[in-house]
């Protein structure tokens, strides 16, 4: 060993997703959007003009911070803006979470929360979640140095109600609470209206799910000014220019096309209710989803088992091999095309199980 | 003040230099370069089909990783790429730079060394640059927890010998030593060959001064592969996908054409020394610059009233109210058109204060 790896920081990474690098696949392994995002994103990139990438881009992004505000009717001031909602969020962890006290989030959630608390060396706790996946309100009530909480949940796909999560925000207004809303498009209520109600709410968001632009990495958080002031700092104090100007312009048209997102929300909420009944009917149990994605387990064969036949046959969902969920699989949902095939691929393999 | 803001992290952020919203401005503020990227930038960004951002980037960012590594004769393990130097500066403070000793760098250097440093709460020591504002080297010969050295150093423009660098590399084995080269190609040695020799040398560069990819936002790192490993481990722990779908097409095609890339440099450093050669005949002391910009104070008049006087023409230069330097000016290299406006006017303000 070197010398100087005594000093290198301990972390435990976060493990994302399979990114095959064959085609034909199938992949409904990380929750991206079947469809192509909005078709002005094309427009705009055809326009481009490659001369003006010699200078630096605006460091305040004012362009997508001031779209995103309108968007959401809230001032250009409560507004953050990020390299994808992880880069939104460890922004936040190191923001806001230096508290001797410990964090709080559920023991089955996003597990890049356990990562950055890692990273920051910020002490935290996982206080577990229901049988039925919920979270318990009162586990979430006792002194501590702030709070995250993914709504709708993911890899469970479940939601919320809002005022649950209110309660946990109005208990502690000497600790930030992080709600993470990247699936809310999908069919939840959000808490966003809250913002102007609770100065230590932040509502964070991605374009990677709803908006089909996971390969941009845009994510953006909404919240009481002193927050996101407090948030911008820190930023400005790591990076000063973190949006690039492909981001900045295709980011602002994506959010201009209401009737194409809602248009593409609709259809993947209609795939998602036909792919859990067609699962239900081949005994499956599979949880009530808020999102673009469904946690499903079957009755007698194995989700491990499942998971990799289905990757033989070039079909990639997600499987967690943790306590508690490692007999679930996690299923993107993709084109009603896609589903077909899926669908007909679990049902070899329940048929091949059976005989 | 709001209960939660007692556990905000304390921050003293970054100042980059202003960028105007206006037009017709002369910006020689920020070291961008004024010539266009490589033409094949341009093309490959009009063959680009937005369906593929739906889908997350590779996380390894394997295309322009494996670009990088082929064009400095390096293994693919010994390059590490970032949003822009800034971030893979960052995220090397933060993996390498956990001792409870100080780290050094020179008290007029990068500013963000500081605002890094403090930050991550790093210790830091910055011994005094000589007179004229090279390094003494015995000054970094004492145990500490890390060392960061631009060469060519900023704002100053002047470059320390390779040999300099390599007897502090040397006696830190067990400190890394960052050596960052945002501007070596303006005809600067670089320490990249030691990276085999020394397995404690990060090198730094970027794509916003020599490659004219500023608004892109991409920085990179090459090191011993333990190195970079540490880095990748930090990075995933930070945000899976950093460098989007844009970066990595346009980053790749960047590099590939030489030609271009020369032709560029040249016509930079030819401009630069007759701007040099006219500044001196007005009475300005200009440093040896090996960068992209010339740092020069006049024998009489005041850096602080000529930068005004500039600004009130349209003619954005750097002015840093700092000890030491606060009679200095920063004057990124333009195009020839943009330096004969620029030396007339100061000519202009020459001429107004010597009557």
């Amino acid at each position: 060993m070197s010398d100087w790896m005594k000093n290198v920081r301990d972390v435990q990474p976060y493990v994302p997703g399979e990114q095959p690098k064959c085609e034909n696949v199938i992949k409904l392994n990380t929750n991206e959007n079947p469809y192509p995002p909005a078709p002005g994103v094309q427009e705009i990139i055809n326009q481009a003009n490659t001369d003006s990438l010699r200078l630096y881009p605006d460091p305040e992004a004012s362009v997508l911070v001031n779209a995103l505000a309108e968007y959401h009717g809230v001032s250009t001031e409560s507004v953050f803006v990020g390299v994808g909602s992880d880069d939104v969020l460890a922004m936040a962890f190191l923001t806001f979470f230096n508290s001797d006290k410990p964090i709080l989030f559920p023991d089955i959630t996003y597990s890049f929360y356990d990562v950055w608390a890692g990273l920051f060396k910020i002490p935290y706790e996982k206080p577990a979640l229901k049988g039925d996946f919920t979270i318990n309100i009162e586990d979430y009530m006792k002194p501590c140095g702030g709070i995250v909480i993914a709504n709708p949940n993911a890899p469970t796909s479940i939601y919320e109600p809002v005022n649950n999560i209110e309660r946990i925000i109005a208990a502690h207004p000497d600790a930030v609470v992080i709600v993470d809303e990247a699936y809310v498009d999908f069919g939840a209520e959000s808490v966003l209206p809250l913002v102007n109600k609770y100065d230590n709410l932040l509502v964070v968001r991605t374009y990677s799910k709803s908006r089909s632009l996971a390969g941009l990495r845009i994510g953006y958080a909404v919240g009481n000014e002193a927050l996101i002031n407090a948030l911008n700092s820190v930023k400005l104090s790591y990076n000063s220019y973190t949006m690039n100007m492909p981001s900045l312009i295709m980011g602002t048209e994506a959010i201009k096309d209401e009737a194409y997102f809602r248009d593409t929300l609709h259809k993947i909420v209609t795939t998602r209710e036909h792919v859990k009944a067609e699962l239900s009917g081949m005994g499956f149990s599979v949880l009530d989803s808020k999102t673009n994605f469904l946690f499903a387990k079957h009755e007698s064969i194995s989700a491990k088992y499942i998971f990799e036949e289905l990757r033989k046959e070039n079909i990639y969902v997600r499987y967690f091999n943790k306590p508690r969920i490692d007999n679930y699989l996690r299923i993107t949902i993709g084109t009603d095309d896609e589903m077909a095939v899926f669908l007909d691929t679990v049902k070899k393999i329940k048929k091949s199980v059976d005989i």
